[in-house]
């Protein structure tokens, strides 16, 4: 193994420097190997300038620091690649263009740290003969084939923290405090941190949800003395039978504003007469400095990925598995996307604590 | 001194706790003196159950907590109390009622811990005989007649906190982010938390904006080779002469969503070529354990007021000055509002490490 | 399943108030049955007044709180306890008296909270009968049959904000800092934080140092411009060939002090003459509020811990595999403890990014 | 003003890079001046390659970074420069060499960001012509003339973290914790923290303290019901009457150990039959990113320095007075150095609220 290159695709995650920084390290101090950076994703390859060689200095002091040096891809898919033409966008193919790119360039391998999507593209390219090695990075652990990726520890960090701020507001106004958190498709961040923030009611994607239930619940727990509530919502969570809503209070139909789930929640609570308030956690989520997990999780799927590379692994992405790090193939990982398992002994665990997920019948 | 009664005002900061133990152990341990808690406000006076005894067993463990286990009134002024009356909210004043049921319970003082809103009509409750003592607290800094409250600090960490994690997601994505902040009238949170956390552009009530101002500034920065910027934004700041704004980009005029300013500077910026997002902190900045600094300052106030309760100094509010806790009439302290000086070497520093407030002429 | 009782025993562990909520909310809500408290650990069943009912107002807001409400045992093995007897301290056997006194109580399950010596204790209690439940509980991560137990996330995030913090000094100092931290058997508190961390030198108790491999490591450093380095070590860290050192410098012998093995390998660092300084993180470690991730597995264990008993699982205690909680025996989990497996990918990945154990041959 | 140099001596504080970061900020924007870095303090003036150029590249992203940039010196006394002549360490005088050294570089200003020591040395320097302005910093906040400097706040905030943490472990296990901070001279740090941490005893040096009033207020404390107490001792903090300490158990004569006043404080209360445990915080309490406070100080400090060198106030240093940044002479603010005023309101607080400061008689 003589020459390989790095790069980052999709949004953002805390790690991704730690990623690169193992990658680095030990591609040069095992392996002897030259490494390459990729600027903002596959682009990077055919940008000018996009290419250009990481040594040990390029990396020293990123480990604790959010972000990626490497920035990344605002029109990622080379397959589908947004460009202007004649003042209008338009979408064009320029995965032959990267294929040939990477190829002059002598890459022994190309890890790519990314997401769902970045992984989809890495396959296809994996397919025209690019030798790639996959790193999975998601903030919403919504991706396959792993227990768990870099970024979610973070993301739960920060969520369980604003909870607990949310909580002592909640506790002394006597409201019903409403946190909107990431994940449009998987709920595991409105899960976890849910149930470590001590939340009342968990709304996840995966589990659609009856506004009236909510309401049994706040009123349930004021029936008890306890005069609050804390709601933790998945940006991604759906009432049962879609959008639309109607509530009665007195004469007047209720009609949700404009807005993500979380003021829609909020207000619905509003109008049955308990005082509610949202905030939506949003970018917070996913910048700053990783948590001291994420760091050592990072830190070993770099390394893994230029083990894989050395050992010809190529289609593979590497995976936590039972504290193990483990290489799995992108394809079976890709599979089937992540969700959280309603049946599982987590899921059963909330409710038995009195966590109510919208769904009861009362 | 043998009795004496305190209670919390207005929404919750930080500290409150510490406030509260501070006068419970001060005025046990130091006069052995009784200490009655007054639940949600003024209106604990006239409720039922709504005054109760506080002894050392009472605030132990509360130091570190946010929040008040004194709850804080909805319906605080007891001049302009609101009621339902026959299906219709009207307002009626109360205020008699309360300084009877005061006058009944044979206090030596009654401490309140509140913002602006409450701090004045405990004025107007002293001028009506009630021996009370302020002790002066806001998150946003805006009461008169001390260098600083408790709540601030810990406010101000936590959008400091929120302005580093955004930064490495601006930096990797090449974003503006915008960070909507506390602060209706004054800007303290945004400027001390955006110097602190390396805001390129920072907008408060006291300094009215323009947009293009800060499209400059974002302009600026590219062509310096810094593609992203991050803004700290008051959630009471305003653009010079009022809320329409009109813009164009090509044939399209711009006509801002409704939401608050965090998202019409966001979208202005959008509209105009570079890609932005806002977060709204929110309640997230009030809640949660108080930072050291603002533990020691509540408890200082506290004990203070304990003392100038037996000093007899009613009509009067604990305040720091030169890092000594003192004591200023009310009516002094509450004449001016507190804002942002303009001309302060607060602000000049600012200008001069290159933030801008979005006023310069370019 | 009518009655059971919960205690914690041995150090305490951020997350065991997480389990002992857990534990009572879930017995109360999915079970309809009663909790009983004991406490200091297995003393407590046979001390006045030391088992007392646990109602769900009892675990109330206790979610994020470090310790343990029920308090630790002292002298926790009641096989071996010791007392004091006409001026001297003697050990005695009352585990007939603690066993009678829980058959007393009709207790359906005792859930155990507790680490390798509590977990041992209580499996020779189930061999008499005691209707055992197991919660392991460490904060060094060496409890076999589980991935990880609550408690090593929070120490891990301490000890890596440590190692943060001494960076930014040895850097600026050009010094060599040295941080002892938790692990008499096991190094996973050192391995982990000095991976996540950025330390140059981990001393690990599975993987006896040379001195000279350290002094090696350090001056390599200064060599190639890094004039500081970090070193995390383990207190159970010990040199190749037992705890004698001599080492010459000019004609001085060198004879280390008293103290930790920290303190020892700062010494000698200094006597080789680079400026070094010692850190003991001692008991910061294993106090205060659990992370997110800690009050997630706790909240799974104690709720799994409860459906454990319900289904008769004596002997067993909770464990996490793969992402998912199950139940192991007793038997099976303390056979064999648990170690740093000096072959994993984990050590590997740590010596690839250029990590010195200080036993590599110069 | 065309030309300023720019260094940092003695220890390092969070908050230094703000410093230096808003130096050069203001200094290129507001004067266009140019800057120069000194590395190791005024050592580099006279070093080779000692002095370099500080552009706005240089200061970029180092704003939330703890430690300098610029190194600090070890041997910083040009008065009394250490060096190695004939394998023995003698004492020299190189001011001269710095001055001259100084005014080869036709320097506007020399900003010194230091400690006591530091200071001391410029204002010397200064009458020998050097145009100095001072930026005070000192973690123990032991420097006159200013109401705070920056560094203390983070060291606080890392000092009350910590006794949140010990206060769990001292309530589960029925302990007495002692933790040991830094304060040679001043016990602000223990002070402050102790306070915002809800220590129970506070030893400080400016407070010489019995041993036995420490039994006293243990003992109290258990009688009262608190099986555990946290005490928070500077690493100056002295016994009345020096260090001899006589204290019986039983017959034997109870001699301390060899090690800080922390860990005889606590084998003195071991020896009295109280459980006990020493933590020592060390470096951890200057290290690391600052806080919010700290770096909103430090700043503006870096941009009254550049204004104060601009007017001519050679020989001051920049202060914080009353929430205002204004500048002292540096004569004025070395001449007494600052002690915590055992009559202030802080410490009649403190005693107020319970606290023990070991002087008091039973």
């Amino acid at each position: 193994m003589k020459r390989i290159a790095v790069l980052t695709g999709g949004g953002d995650a805390p790690g991704l420097n730690a990623v690169i920084r193992a990658v680095v390290k030990t591609a040069i101090n095992d392996y002897g190997c030259e490494v390459l950076g990729v600027q903002d994703g596959y682009d990077g390859f055919i940008a000018p300038g996009g290419v250009f060689p990481l040594d040990l200095a390029a990396v020293r002091g990123i480990l604790p620091r959010g972000g990626t040096i490497l920035g990344t891809a605002n029109r990622g898919n080379p397959f589908a690649r947004k460009v202007m033409q004649d003042g209008k966008e338009i979408i064009i193919d320029v995965s032959d263009k990267v294929v040939a790119a990477i190829k002059a360039l002598n890459l022994d391998a190309v890890i790519v740290i990314g997401g769902d999507g970045t992984l989809h593209v890495s396959m296809e390219l994996c397919d025209k003969g690019v030798p790639v090695i996959g790193v999975p990075k998601t903030i919403d652990n919504d991706v396959g084939g792993t227990e768990v990726t870099f970024g979610f520890d973070t993301a739960l960090t920060i969520a369980t923290e604003a909870l607990d701020r949310l909580h002592t507001t909640a506790e002394s106004h006597h409201r019903v405090m409403v946190l909107e958190l990431m994940g449009r498709d998987a709920g595991f961040i409105a899960l976890h941190a849910g149930v470590a923030g001590g939340a009342d009611i968990i709304l996840i994607p995966e589990i659609p949800f009856r506004y009236d239930a909510i309401i049994h619940k706040v009123r349930q727990r004021v029936e008890r003395g306890s005069h609050f509530s804390l709601v933790a919502v998945s940006e991604g969570a759906k009432p049962l039978g879609g959008g639309q809503v109607f509530s009665r209070r007195g004469d007047a139909v209720y009609v949700p504003r404009l807005g993500g789930i979380g003021q829609e929640v909020a207000e619905y609570i509003n109008a049955q007469g308990f005082e509610s308030r949202v905030t939506v956690l949003g970018h917070i989520q996913r910048g700053g400095t990783p948590t001291a997990f994420d760091r050592w999780l990072a830190t070993r799927y770099g390394a893994a990925a230029v083990r894989a590379a050395a050992a010809g692994r190529f289609g593979h992405m590497v995976a936590l598995h039972n504290a193990q790090v483990i290489t799995v193939p992108l394809r079976e990982a890709l599979a089937v996307p992540k969700r959280v398992n309603v049946d599982s002994d987590a899921v059963r665990t909330a409710r038995g604590i009195g966590i109510s997920f919208g769904d009861e019948n009362n």
